[in-house]
């Protein structure tokens, strides 16, 4: 399957308001959970079906309505025709292969971004569509999995913390691609901490299985860059966003998510880099050492090449060798056998060939 | 012929308006095919003269005209006249081998796209020039060959959908050019799997005949960002321009076809990349694998020349060679000989060398 | 000399105002030429000084006024005088060596381009100078030498083309820009079909001339892109340009030119991309032929030297060696290195060596 | 540990204004070192508590109040609550491990960047977080160890330098910043020195240690780049920032910074350039001596193998061999040897294989 | 010494407007130059103190105040005094070190540019640091040594040149930077012109010769792409800038100095690519040659490998070789040796490999 993007022949030419859910089912069952709360007041609450969500909107309060898992189109519309969305945003809710994105509607803001997690114990990092929805009062967030990663931000909201209790839906739209971001960075830091590891193990002793690796971590970088490029335009448009449902005092904290989100694709440069470099230094290494090994062997065959034809010439069986009846021919033949091969050693080495 | 232009010398300072079709004729005749809707009515036809369209014209409904063949100049003409545009803007329908673009006229939007559709049980892709003219009331589609890649639209015009049926012809546009870049992410996404199916061969074994595979997407790939650059700049083009038949919520959608676009062309940049760096492990694992075999080589038959000059010593003619006459020589040569190669064999491996 | 660019010594210092022709002389006898027409009347004359220039000027006609060779200082400067244009301009006009620019003056605009075209059953390219001053009543064209490669627009003012006896200079300027960029595209396509030609011959055997030809289709290459860069530049510029002397309707003619440009400019990358991978092909291809044919000879002289060893092993004279007496001595020996090669075949075959 | 960026797992989803330390702790105690002065005043001390600044903030004079440490928690809440500070400014300053930015708050410039220095006596560069806040009338500048790199800004305040003691705390800013700016380039130049000193000791005698070395640098050259970059845009928007902090007359020694960094950067650029070169130059050379040496064994070798065949000829043991009885064959035998050898090395060197 | 910046440790801290010499005194003795003119008077005069401007001051001409040799502080710091310039300004013009800028002052305009010379007769090239402070009345240069490179403006002055005389400060500004860039141009045409020679060497016999002089054109190269990048933003910037000191005829200067700049730039990136090609011809033909001479080396081994087998076969001492006894067996195998020799041959022709 394409890793990139895939598009079936048969989704050519669908509406663009049409709501298919595009990926795979990760999930059984949608859970849809509740937490609203202002700078007093808190409550959580896992609902069944949309309608309850209404109750809070009624309220002055910042509501966050999280649904895990987007196959269930039934919740989804439900979803379209409460807060009276146009189904277009939906639809890009449900179309998890879809690049990410930002939208600006009358009465709201569609923000789509992968979230990037790297899976305990294991080198395996989990993709997932994450699309949020933005409007004055609630700040809807979609997940295809049920996972533990906004844990924190809900740990902010149950302790009290002061910033995130006081902001609105937009700080608490910021705190929630912080942590995607984090994530991000987090991803790259392992990743370069492996890949630097590398660099050692290269000087030392160049492996083959070395390449693998190396190529392993470029497609695992490549990967990441291609997530990451989007998502810095996303977080780019947002802070240039002149938006009602932004306020300026969350302004700022869109340019630490710029700045956050730089410095990942700085260093996601570097690594990249870094990577082209090992590739480079393991090649030089490499073949060095194979000139090394062809040249020493070369010269050890060059210097018995005239003692064997030597030995050869005396292996003749003309009548008449001269040579052959002297008594000490032999020994003789020996001398200049050992005067040869030295005399090709000391010319070899003066050479800097051995 | 030259795959990305020509342009034939007696082409060369004709006059911009002067309707010479400049192409292949694809198609024997020209077909007229016209939908008439809006919310409520719909009618279909298929029409023999230009003329016939004028009494949809009238009407306050949302007329799609469609053009199959380019090679009729009278009936291109015809259009020039009944609709009253420059006749510069039918010159630009006529020549299929021109660069995508978009032109704003006084009464329309003239916009060409190259529709790339991969041919069913094939890997070729064919190229078709589209071109579109936008008014007011109706959508002029021109196409080189009859095909059937519109008919999801038509189909949705048929089935009463809503959104089609309540946009205007901007909204039609939109629905035209999101099948063509579909069809662009849909090719891409059938390459890319081809080009990640690669890796595992490449993996597992290298034959020669993958390189003349990477070499052949290569190729494809960029042929296929050689179309897609000037699609994308049309498309923003598009996005940003501020026409009366451009409603502001068609705006919108524009800005999807964008993402599609972007998305388009960021997998075809991944892609590129994927297959530079196969192309990199290919020579990397050949040239591995021959240096593991000159390696082998070189190092047995080093082993062997002392041997055989050892064997051409005693081999010699000499009347004196006392080693000769002792009873035990020959077995103490063969012992000789043997712990020679034991002691090369145990310092090429211990140097690594085997 | 050099290629892109020459100044001598003596040049450094002149003031920007002085006539001094830079280039070289390429015609012996300047000519001038005269076209002076509206929608309704048309006079052709050659003349032989530039006040006569000044009848046509008092019309309310479009003049075109075309001067063959630029190293007369006298005409130039007769221009320069009647037309009361800044001697800059004119100084501007003589050197033929200056990069391609436009410049707005108080009283016209003045345009230098490079004007390319492909000599006829050659490969050469003839590159000239041509300048170009625009105003509201007169278009004066300044080529090196006398060519026909203006014959097409002066015939369609001929046969009275509609567009071009109604248009005004600016429409004048627009078909002589078309036709040098209607020549880039030519040769670009011209050249573009030798390059593909050359993948089939590749592929095919890739003989080592065919590295000189990759080569100097690369020069020719980057010859024309050092051409086109700058009349990108300079049609951009035109496009762009707010003047009295250029009306609307003829600013989308400029917009096709741009276009044009633009597709020239796409397709010279890709053959420099197409050129590129080509070379990489020749080289894997000879690469990979001359490991081929080191891989055979090195494995079949690796098969006898132990079968060498072993004769020279019975060519040793020592006084006891039991084999050599033993009746079928010989013949296991000729058994013994027979199954060695096939032993030896066999395992290189195993291998994949062979 | 990942060279370029980290972010524990812990850390993921923490407040912005959380005042966590992130870094390595590099100093015990924490230092707080006033500097106030105005054009005729002059105050030196070195205080306990935060609150200790508050007496010189009454005054008219400029303040510079020096942090060196940043891990007591402590110091800096103090001073957000005393200067009445975003906690986030704070929680800046002690994430040592950001990427440098420019952040303007409703009283007060936030400016982070790195500052690196060259340890004396030895190739090791210290990097370290600078902070500085810009108020009115006061600068804060957080440092994580204490150093003595802000010495000679200290004694220019002392020494009465017309320039800083009129300025105001943004002269103090600029002065601050050029000294940072100012070691950038010093160690650019020290790492360029060497560079260009490789560059002899790689056409004299290009040992294999220089790769090393050439990726050594590297190596540093990149982590001097990645460095630079952020500090290049925090410079660009300083010198653009519109702020009441910032008078005019200052913005004029802005444009000197920006003119250093990118100084800086140029160089460091070129000096890429340079190590990309050398690395070129050295596997040339390299691959042209081995090939010199393999040549010559080779031609070495192929100049015995006749010769050797010839003797072999005449060491079978046929009935047969008409020439072994010829009195003379031994002799001619040898002289047909060195009449090949000889031409061998003729054609050869004619050949220029030699 | 670092070829591209340098900066010792002490100068790190020290205040903007120190006057302090950075670079080497390449000149004795400060000269004093004036040069005062308008359309009718003209006056030359050689000063010894900065006060004898003054004089000139007064009147409404235009002068040209030449400083060769940047030494002597007093003399700069009189500059300071009498025209009331920022100390700034002058304590740049000693920093001949520094990039090329342009400043915007109060009452001058300050640029520096780096003026480069080949040295007559030498392949060296002369690099100066000019400065320049422009005023409505005066323009002050600044030399590093006293060159003639202004010359020919001094004699277009003397010869009472219209445009020259006519114009203000900034029209002398443009003459004098019009030399500089000149002088770039010339300098890019000579190395052009050795490049391109060399390409004819490389085809004709690629001696390795050739690999150092394309290191060294790089590098010279290199060096003036270094020089002509800061200079073109300073061209850039002057053409740009909004001041009183320019006039609008002046303007039109400038923005030939742009296109001269561009020129010289466009010229040097196509010498660059044209000298990157040339390596890869020369190691194509290199490595070329290279293969043709081993692959003849081991064919030409090969062949012998059997044929010394065969011998060594028939030189064993076995009891029983019926072979040896026949009569003809010593010719046989001459025929069979022949035969095989020539069948390898005609099989090696066959496939190429000779």
């Amino acid at each position: 399957m394409a890793r990139f993007l895939k598009k079936s022949k048969e989704e050519i030419g669908t509406s663009p308001d049409e709501l298919i859910f595009r990926g795979d089912k990760k999930i059984n069952e949608v859970q849809l959970r509740i937490i609203d709360f202002d700078a007093n007041s808190l409550a959580e609450e896992t609902i069944k079906t949309v309608k309850e969500v209404l109750k809070y909107q009624e309220k002055d309060t910042v509501t966050w309505f999280n649904i895990d898992g987007l196959h269930n189109t039934e919740i989804i519309e439900g979803i379209a025709n409460e807060f009276n969305f146009d189904r277009m945003v939906l639809a890009d809710v449900m179309n998890t292969q879809a690049r990410p994105t930002i939208k600006e509607y009358d009465n709201c803001i569609y923000i789509s971004i992968k979230m990037l997690q790297q899976a305990p114990n294991s080198d395996i990092i989990n993709v997932e569509n994450l699309s949020l929805i933005l409007t004055e009062s609630i700040l809807i967030s979609f997940q295809e999995t049920k996972g533990d990663v906004f844990e924190p931000v809900r740990e902010r909201i149950r302790k009290q913390k002061r910033r995130i209790r006081n902001g609105g839906t937009d700080y608490l739209l910021f705190a929630l691609l912080d942590i995607v971001i984090d994530n991000y960075i987090y991803i790259i830091g392992v990743l370069g901490e492996k890949i630097e590891m590398l660099e050692e193990s290269l000087l030392l002793e160049p492996r083959q299985e070395i390449i693998g690796e190396i190529n392993s971590y470029k497609r695992e970088l490549n990967f990441l860059r291609k997530n990451i490029k989007p998502a810095k335009e996303v977080i780019l448009s947002l802070a240039k966003m002149e938006s009602d449902y932004i306020t300026e005092s969350t302004e700022m904290h869109f340019k630490e998510l710029q700045d956050n989100i730089n410095h990942a694709s700085d260093s996601s440069d570097s690594y990249r880099e870094i990577l082209s470099d090992q590739l480079n230094i393991y090649h030089t290494t490499i073949s060095s050492k194979l000139n090394d090994i062809m040249k020493f062997l070369t010269v050890f065959s060059v210097i018995f090449i005239p003692l064997t034809f030597i030995a050869g010439i005396y292996g003749t069986n003309f009548d008449v060798v001269p040579e052959l009846h002297y008594k000490y021919s032999y020994f003789i033949m020996w001398g200049v056998i050992i005067v040869i091969a030295i005399g090709m050693l000391i010319y070899f080495r003066k050479k800097k060939w051995l």
